[in-house]
């Protein structure tokens, strides 16, 4: 077992790669039964990957809220992704711990504009069929950011001395109350990605927390991040203006 | 009172454009407080938007899960608007009414890829900044088609039959545990819309029976369906390929 | 918004005292919604008034189970008007200041038989229809007095030191209860008074904190406390003994 | 077992009157532990009475919710007894029987200012200290009467078609809730009665029922309707005017 | 897949039997996760299972509360085995079919103390370490006999016109309130026997109809029954009278 | 009252012998309304008790879970009857004080088989009719030794560090899955004893603290401890090996 591969999700072409590649252990983000099971038959589709793992041998590892909470944890990788180059805060500090938490704010080095740091932004994440999702004025100065890897619509009541929140997965109603409430004043913008582009810097991160771990007991492991996209958008259509 | 605006939300710039047009009666799909309110103060966002009316003599009426179970209603117009011309029935019928219900399935005159259906789909809802997002092979071939306006998670496991589905605000694990399900068989392709342009083929639909209904009482009514677009995203950001 | 006036109730009634009187503001002690609404439409009760207000520029304020819990605050007012003096106590002190909290209790200067002091609380305490009701010995001896101003019942279980509790909204089976359990032993006699009166007397305290408040700032307004009953019950009746 | 007393309460001064007559039942309206106890320990209220009874060889026998939606029932008899003679119908149908249910409404044969029906029903009740409360306005004229026994807030939505509603146990925001509604159109009318005395003339009623209905299997009982005034206020304090 | 087993419970011992017998499935009575689970990992009891099931090619299939309704069913086969040869009726009948549902009950042909009716069933059961409590009066006649496999405290309510209720799992509460309910009248015994050897009956019986049921469709498969006793108790105390 | 009864169940057969002693006090373990009861009529069960016990003058008194968790409680009493002389540690402490709590666990001065020690356990015991079910090799050498009077399914995850863990009422599945987790690695074993075997012990320890406490304050009483055998099952069954 001295191959592991990382990925965000557990799911048949994830499994694929380490097949391929001779993989012992898969580390992943999304645990396969994250609401619980009672069965693994093979006639689904996740007991299905599950037969497929433990017939060739290899594990599955998941990460999730541990995760998301560490410090240095998957809203620091996001962070340092889309430029925050400097100190980070949680946006949502756990209880016991001010440097642990959900999410991450920091300042730019330079003030960007909205649509810079959304392009500087698309740059630094993993690329998918449709980018960026943008609100607010494009010329709007932002200089302080927060992120959140995954989901974040439960951060959107921490962000109000931000310029900027960059997180995934928001919906219509919570984006369009969150944006009416900032036009009366100077409130953030919103970016949104793909739930799966920002989970990804992790990947890398961890990886190398593993190997450099192992290494200092003496054990020597070869380290692999996946680069499927498992994100399910695979192509957009667009009328023209 | 005999001018009506329709518009899918009830916010500012959608309230700008009654009191410059001058009308008496604005109607949205979407209610102002879904889950209540215990104030109306002019501090907040909403409460502002109470006192605007109010002041200037303008009445908000609203037609949400009425509008989207009629018949016809909500998903009646985005099936047409997306290019089904044919009967449709419910995805999820009424208990007391097989022609109501959530949600919408047809068939196309002629099949088309799948890539070519978003296309369609595209030219025939009102522009975003960020269009349809597609899950699935684009050279899929369609001929069923499901949709329904708004948000359409919960109706994932009513649409087995169809080829493609055509809905708003779906995440990444719906989507992605749904494309991963279909994998092995046949199953449906989805297609993700800004929930306000899902929602939009709705309000000619809508103003065109409210005219025509009192028209036969002898009352006279001028309408007008807002072009404003209330779909939170303004831009977007792509890295280079 | 220099006149402000102060009453327990926001009803039709205070309303029109308030249009009369050319008040910018209403102080009220109970809230409009206090179970909240999805609707402020014209044609209902507490719609109206909302649009009756809007439309004449009149402020609403509520100062509810805060100013139940100040120190001083409603039962501090209440204890004043019905003849206690001297120091004052919580009933239920607040979990993080042992002055504020629900209810009061405090000695009269002077020991008072039962009739007799509920005969003070009636002449100290705003008139209404039926004005008080009492349960237990007239001739038993008063001294110590516990009162919270509105529906008491939750307090019963606080009250077992002193000689009578004066509350509102007593029902048979709490009162019944609460009577059957100190007549074994030499348990507090109970007085029932209208919630409306039990909370008047919190009005004049108010206003006078916020006049010299706002004086001590600089700002000058003027206040009036509304007389206004608006304690449902208008008459009664009674048969002949 | 030949003697049977009824009363509304299971009190002390019930016990007392039924050991004092001889007798071998007690026959109540309200139960005497109707949220259950773990103990019948002899210090507690309840529990002396329980000790006191079964050693004195009494039973204690409750009709409670059964006796309220019986036909005839509790609201049936407090119909009459406030002057209705005509045919009666319920507030609150029971599902699977309309002619059984909560609350009675019928008409007057002569219509009556409310103030003139209260004094009526004020002599057809039996006297506590307190009377009625009555709210609406006096010269109001009453002709179709609603009436519940016992305490009658939920059933405030039921009565919109009578002139007056007469329960008990009506507190301040129910009652000045419900007289706003009215008070645009014109809605019911108030009175509010002691509770006791609201459900006191079901007792000659269920009375004659069991003895007629044990004469009929050829047993001949003594029964007594208890004139102990059980309801908690004794005494009243009014300021003069 | 020709080799199918059949258990009670799927635990290492039943699938050691299996591995050794070759066979390629295993139908128990009991599922694996009754209440979920969100991991299958080797380090545990029961992912050990799957594990090494999935590695063996031995599939696991479940028929737990269908098997339980089922007519013929677990009761049934429990009532054979305990000596009833005539007509059964469900304790509690399943809302739509009187001849399905939870426990049966029936008639011995001759009546037999409990004492000998308890040595009958514990010859018709398999042996544990510790056989059959007993609780009654050893020389009470019994004709009518219930019975339910596995635990049947939820089924205490039902069996009040039978002589015995023989099932398992019970515990000092239940038992002791339900024998104590039964002494002042004619109340039914109890027989508490292990959980494993009331459902082990409907092994073979469900062997046999799996085995025709195949052959009608021209498959051919070989059954066996397991023998190993998966009760915890393995040997008993007792000290000397 | 000088004469003091100690049992473990509130049943019939011990109010006969209080009543044949001439007790004036019953001190059972378990209480007579665990659950809460609406009526103690003479009809029912324990109503039936309740007015023996008031017509004999005879009271009744429960210790349950404030003697279960005690210093010494029950479990201490039990420890000490299956042959721990040395110190006790609670299986789970109470939040407030490490000395009291649920279970015990302690330290048999010399190492025994599980047999020995079972046979041990069943000495110390009261004699019931079926004596102790023991899970797990018995010649397992057993060291350290966790108890929990009563019903102990719930303690199953504080028992890891010990050889083996002695209560009562324990059904198939949680029995079942505990061994299965032990038999990988050295798991405790298991003990079921009857509910009220591992409970009397309590009885002596609990007359004898009362009786000294009251001498103290210069009280003398009489107490006797019940030896009625409570526990439901009077026989057992058994086939031939």
């Amino acid at each position: 077992m001295n191959k592991i591969l990382f990925a965000v999700d557990p799911v048949a072409s994830v499994a694929d790669e380490a097949l391929e590649w001779g993989a012992g252990l898969i580390v992943t983000h999304h645990p396969l039964y994250l609401r619980g099971t009672t069965t693994v038959a093979a006639d689904t589709v996740k007991g299905a990957l599950i037969h497929r793992l433990i017939r060739n041998d290899i594990a599955l590892y998941t990460a999730h809220t541990n995760a998301d909470v560490a410090d240095p944890g998957v809203s620091d990788a996001l962070a340092r992704a889309v430029g925050l180059s400097g100190e980070l805060r949680p946006l949502r500090p756990a209880p016991d711990d001010p440097h642990r938490g959900l999410g991450r704010v920091g300042e730019l080095d330079t003030p960007l504009t909205l649509q810079e740091f959304a392009d500087q932004a698309a740059r630094g994440l993993p690329r998918t069929a449709w980018g960026l999702r943008v609100a607010g004025d494009p010329s709007l100065l932002v200089r302080t950011v927060a992120v959140s890897g995954g989901a974040g619509d439960s951060l959107l009541d921490t962000v109000h001395g931000a310029d900027v929140f960059l997180t995934a997965d928001l919906r219509h109603h919570p984006a369009s109350e969150f944006m009416q409430s900032g036009a009366a004043g100077a409130g953030p913008a919103l970016i949104d990605a793909a739930h799966w582009a920002t989970e990804w810097p992790w990947l890398p991160q961890a990886a190398e927390l593993l190997t450099s771990g192992l290494a200092a007991k003496g054990i020597s492991v070869e380290t692999r991040v996946s680069e499927t996209v498992t994100d399910a958008w695979t192509t957009t259509a667009q009328c023209e203006e």
